[in-house]
């Protein structure tokens, strides 16, 4: 099942899930972890047309057994400090996920995940500083879906800096460019598609910051999932395959 | 003549020219124009190479008659208070030119030049403020020619706010993104291709302001105008023909 | 009224009308116009959240008075042999309308339109014949929403052949790029934002072959018109404005 | 040593080299290698300004010791049977070398190999058949120094088709798309920033035909070579860094 007209869009929302077991600030600032404050964003949302489960590093198989990616149209990503622990052959069956039509959103410190570079396939390297900047959120594509909803700028009272240069493909759209207190600039949403699937960056969401409670990030994480899910039931990975000459004329009735 | 190999290449550094007039503080920040800077700029980074005249809007037929534009090879192009005064037959003809393959570099209070909006399509308009704001010029394509040699941010002290929302078409090349004292952002070095011709916008040069005396600046106008020179003698106009089967096919010799 | 969840796209359907009333195969081809089957193709797939309605050059007001076009979600384009015809004032107003946010889906040979070449600003040239090529439509965007539901490649037995170079800038994403019998290319499915409206240009649709009957070009159409959608009622024009420091922060409550 | 004025261009032409060996056909269609003639068109057309070396598969250290590479500004690849003994640890340096500033020319069946599927993450498949269609390479970016000088369409009496769905990234530029006397079509020339290199993907070239000994396709060659040269000095890789605030600003004098 997939996510086309009348079927429910099965989103899963990972977190790395562990700042909220060793840091008591984050653990307060996000009850049901940050994967909770995100799963909750796109319920509010997206409705009753979307199925959200969560999934943390730390329960069996990483969160991510077959059955439940199998069961996945769109899944969010938010990791920081536990990258490496991310299983190789996880991080290769989320790639040909991806490639085969699942949507995916990476969420700020995941421009350093495995699955994000893989995609990539440059460093993802940036500027930072988490010293409580201003984050202001400005649209540079007002028509683009993931935009709507949202003012121009979203303001982020106080939140860590993320700065060019940013290691990245030239995104297929620049949808967000966000500056901060101390005049730093960064391409903060972004889309690529990549085989058969979509994929958005979106930069706002330290553990540091209520950011996820904010209701116009809210909106563009929900934007987002609703963006990159795939038409209906997952397309596959674009073949490989010899072509005989007139192999697409219709045959004989 | 064109700027192929051996060839020189022909830049004409347009002003509107009326400020330096009307202004004295302009006058004497600019006492050869703001054109004059411009040019100077110009031919301090490029060089034997390059032939560099000067034209303003007093000038008989506003300074870019016929002989004048048939040699140039690219255009620069300032101008903020008489957008209007520009002829609509020359601006036709400056459009030709651009689309057979003349390169233009679109400068500041450009964005509203009659040249740059038929060009575009689009209302151009932005959020201004001019009230001494810091500018930083932050590169989001290392590679790009355009970029070469400036740092990264380049630091423009004081200058006139221009923001976001800005309405052009998606760049085919964003270059920089600028970030005000005022917390706004700015796509302020984009480049487009149009026709045989290669455009390229560049947002720092207000009138009040020192910018074009910046080394900088004056290093990112003298790439702009690298970049868009066209390859040699100008390809001429897209053409509407028919075609007839095999009409590419190597003739009997 | 536009196009948000619960809201019915408002869909006009512009025919130029003249090829059906001097040529009577054209009229046998498309009994009730091709503006006809273009609206036929968007009710079958578009079904019950959209109300199409059809209108030609020749009716009062070009079809397009002032009510029409406020009541206009998504206007699509095809004309021909009299585009000169089409009223400078009512380029302007379409123009206008589309920067604010309407969705424009022009077809075939509206490539030489005077909304397409202003909204391009490119000449829009292009190479043709009309030999009956069999044309086949390869989507190179395979996620797109555009090309959702399509056999790839979309096989047209018979066509006009369109071929490169055609003048046009960069598309912001190019779904489709079709080949004919004689080999040519075209990129025959773009997109390009402006303003805050969306543009999509198709290829397909010449009136001396049935194309508008085919059931994946019907598709495609319709496709073009829900993606080209506003998201509810049309934003308006971008604006121009000064803005103060500090503008966007939230008033005190 | 790099590639700036005055400066001579290091190309390292890498060539898998098997087939030459194996097929009596290939080492007489390329007596000096497909690799030497790769290296002769650039030679041709770049001159005294470049300066060109060869290196394959199975000379030591895979033809690309430390040494070698640290002296290469611009690496073209082919392989096609022997993409997987190509060392990891090898494609690991590329991939850094690339992202630090190394231009890369992928060639013809090279798009399957590790490096090129580890910049573009994507599988990279395509469509095949190697019956002699005649390749038409049309230009669609006529303003691109990688189409200089080259007639449209290059018309390739014979060569393998490489059909779409090409499952490459969206191009950065998209320069050249070909057509197959069989009516596929394909995403020839292509350009990706990555890092602060730049990567062209060229397909014309197959072992079976005599492609590279083509004088336009030579010469688009030695364009993609020039093309992604470095400006000088190879930047280095995209840092990751701590930002203090306002560290950009000019320190005290």
């Amino acid at each position: 099942m997939g996510a086309g007209p009348g079927q429910t869009l099965r989103v899963t929302v990972w977190g790395e899930g562990r700042h909220e077991q060793t840091d008591p600030d984050v653990a307060r600032r996000y009850p049901t972890g940050m994967h909770g404050a995100v799963a909750e964003a796109v319920r509010r949302n997206l409705g009753d047309g979307v199925d959200v489960r969560t999934a943390v590093l730390d329960e069996p198989e990483q969160g991510l057994p077959d059955d439940v990616l199998e069961a996945t149209d769109v899944l969010t990503w938010w990791g920081h400090a536990a990258h490496e622990e991310v299983d190789d052959a996880l991080v290769e069956r989320l790639h040909q996920r991806v490639l085969a039509g699942m949507g995916l959103v990476v969420l700020h410190s995941g421009h350093h995940s495995k699955i994000f570079r893989r995609l990539m396939g440059t460093t993802c390297n940036l500027l930072w500083r988490n010293e409580g900047d201003r984050e202001l959120v400005w649209t540079v594509a007002p028509s683009h879906p993931i935009a709507a909803g949202v003012p121009n700028p979203i303001v982020i009272p106080a939140h860590e800096m993320y700065g060019e240069y940013f290691d990245i493909p030239v995104p297929d759209e620049l949808v967000f460019v966000s500056s901060f207190t101390g005049g730093e600039v960064f391409r903060s949403g972004c889309t690529f598609r990549r085989g058969n699937g979509k994929v958005v960056y979106f930069s706002p969401g330290d553990q540091d910051y209520p950011v996820y409670h904010h209701p116009d990030v809210q909106r563009v994480l929900a934007n987002a999932v609703a963006w990159s899910a795939p038409p209906g039931d997952l397309p596959g990975l674009p073949p490989v395959a010899r072509a005989s000459p007139g192999w697409f004329e219709p045959g004989p009735s």
